[in-house]
């Protein structure tokens, strides 16, 4: 059994169903339910409140943030885990901006996941101080970048599209000109090869829903460079982030390192969902999972654009430059995605016209990705998708 | 069986310990790991993406956020979950000081939980706009209040003692002073009864792991007042809270009343764990909880003073003055808690020298408390707490 067939093994997908929405939400693993099913009766069961010390679930955070972090390029004790990833966007760009004070903009693209700007815009009305936030197209970054920006926070990877940054070169750019850099993961973590440490950024954010497969709102992760760590506050100053928690001093005193990202109490159930999928990436490289997602998008690609002439592509054609996922527009995009998934292909929609597909090699195989096309063209040649309970939009599209 | 006893025996609750720490953390409810587990096999693993939908997922901080409003006075739509209660305190805090600009001092207590200060002074550094956090001694905070305040904050049970501050009172107080003010039910949220609509509070904010058994790191609530709900700004302004997250809209808009308190995306198997114990809250009334919590610590104050006159109360000896805990102050109370943990009766120690005792009538009867007493006098009597290992501090007390 090839290494992917082995991790394919391991994830519980319903029969029937093609499953490419692992960029939205990871599927379950196999093992995910017995394993939190022991962490209820063994730990909070059996142990109650001594579990904190027993079973630690205080180092929990940082237990499972360095298995994140080699995912990540991201040395041991630069990462740790908690909260959503909007809060860990706030977390950082409000610590950033601290660092910048002689600086008042924010520089971000106009392709960025909406929460990450709603967070900001959030942070710079409550600072009150002058502060900005820039959007530029995606591909006009580069150019934006000059001395009056204080922070540059951009997604790697666009939600829609799967276009990405460079990472490492508009980090050197940015610092050149005296700019903090704060890269979201939430499409990148798992998807392709990323290497913080190596393009030496300030700070970066993910979430571990996706192609992480924690589960349904799955905690967030935060990274902040090794040479800050010590140095930056980090403006949610809860108690698990204090020096001594468990001192009860009235004063707050950051701890050390990355434990000062901490804020309240970290999510044990969630957490340990998220070690049953972690096991499984223990057990590929990221430099195999990426040369897979794009072979599979690749023909995913070509086949698409071979038998369904009907639809355009909107990801980037050269897969270095694409995420793990693929995007095409199509006008009725919205009910031939319904139909779709009635059909047993799950993708996902992106207003305005974007279908949308993940492609995951953990689980998914080229044989998956040709008979996902097999009905693909069944959807679009005969109109499938032209029927009233299609066209109906649901709250979550 | 009567009502407790129907309760009790749906909790989970290990041979030979007798459990006094659900102030701190929860027991298990025998039905959490199969509802859990349901959850991940029959909505994450066999629905996946389309849970959001189907298993509406998404509507389950609302969902949740009105079964734990009931505990605590909320009427219907004013409670949402979600985060931590850290980042609840941050979002009620920074919420109300918008909504007093005019004023710039946060006044609470140096009984308050630490993290609660914290929060407020990483947010005032952040606003860095003149404002600071005033502490008064406990008993002090009426004659603290002024025209001068802009947001009271307070812990409704001091969590070392136990001590409980008069919300009807101080509410009505601050706001004839034109004061906002911020309940945290840390330790009132199912431990004592609280009418948030009928003393007519701001915010409220609270955790679920304590008196609600939702788990280690279970998810926070947050309650905003109706006459607000519609005109705060969430401070924290993530797409879950916007007034469409699935528009993607680069602009935010806050959705309509509790829902805009939203931020990331929800826990949802933090929130399922949540909801077995939920359950048991369902067949008991507040009232009931409450005469039977004073019975238990009365019993408990009355036997340790009688068999321990070593040990010094330090809880309010009048039970409607007091939350859901019994404290009693002891110099070698760390050593002498760990003895008793050793011994089988699970409290926990808060610095400098509190024993602390959590007394909950889902799960605790008077048969307990009197055993518990019978070994607390042998680990005072013989000094059983004499030895290193107990004398020895964990990273968790």
């Amino acid at each position: 059994m090839s290494n992917f067939e082995k991790t394919k093994s391991m994830f519980h997908l319903p029969d029937g169903m093609i499953y490419l929405d692992g960029n939205s939400l990871g599927p379950l693993p196999k093992a995910t339910p017995a394993h939190v099913g022991d962490m209820l009766t063994k730990e909070w069961g059996d142990l109650l409140i001594t579990g904190w010390n027993k079973a630690d679930w205080m180092g929990q955070p940082g237990r499972v943030g360095d298995r994140v972090g080699k995912l990540i390029g991201a040395p041991a004790g630069s990462v740790v885990m908690g909260d959503t990833l909007s809060i860990k966007v706030y977390q950082a760009v409000a610590s950033a901006l601290e660092m910048r004070p002689d600086r008042k903009i924010v520089l971000s693209d106009n392709g960025n996941f909406p929460t990450d700007l709603y967070m900001v815009d959030g942070l710079l009305r409550s600072l009150d101080n002058g502060h900005s936030l820039q959007l530029a197209n995606p591909e006009d970054v580069e150019d934006a970048l000059s001395e009056d920006i204080a922070v540059l926070m951009l997604t790697e990877v666009d939600y829609r599209t799967g276009r990405k940054h460079d990472m490492k070169v508009l980090t050197e750019k940015a610092h050149a000109l005296g700019i903090l850099v704060i890269w979201d993961l939430a499409h990148s973590a798992g998807a392709v090869e990323v290497d913080l440490a190596g393009c030496d950024a300030d700070f970066a954010v993910g979430c571990t829903y996706k192609y992480l497969n924690g589960g349904p709102g799955a905690p967030a992760f935060i990274y902040v460079a090794t040479k800050h760590a010590d140095r930056v506050r980090p403006a949610l100053s809860g108690w698990m982030g204090h020096d001594s928690p468990f001192a009860f001093d009235l004063d707050y005193k950051a701890g050390a390192g990355i434990e000062r990202m901490r804020v309240g109490t970290p999510p044990v159930i969630a957490l340990t969902a998220l070690e049953s999928s972690l096991d499984i990436w223990d057990m590929v490289s990221m430099t195999d999972v990426r040369a897979k997602s794009i072979e599979l998008c690749d023909l995913f690609i070509a086949e698409v654009e071979k038998r369904c002439p009907q639809l355009t592509l909107n990801s980037p054609r050269d897969g270095t430059q694409r995420g793990s996922q693929v995007t095409f527009k199509f006008d009725e995009g919205y009910a031939a995605m319904q139909a779709l998934i009635d059909h047993g292909v799950v993708g996902d929609f992106r207003a305005p016209n974007n279908m949308r597909f993940g492609f995951t090699p953990l689980y998914i195989d080229e044989g998956e990705v040709v008979a996902a096309v097999d009905i693909l063209v069944d959807v679009i040649e005969q109109k499938l998708w032209d029927k009233p309970q299609y066209k109906q939009r649901s709250r979550v599209t």
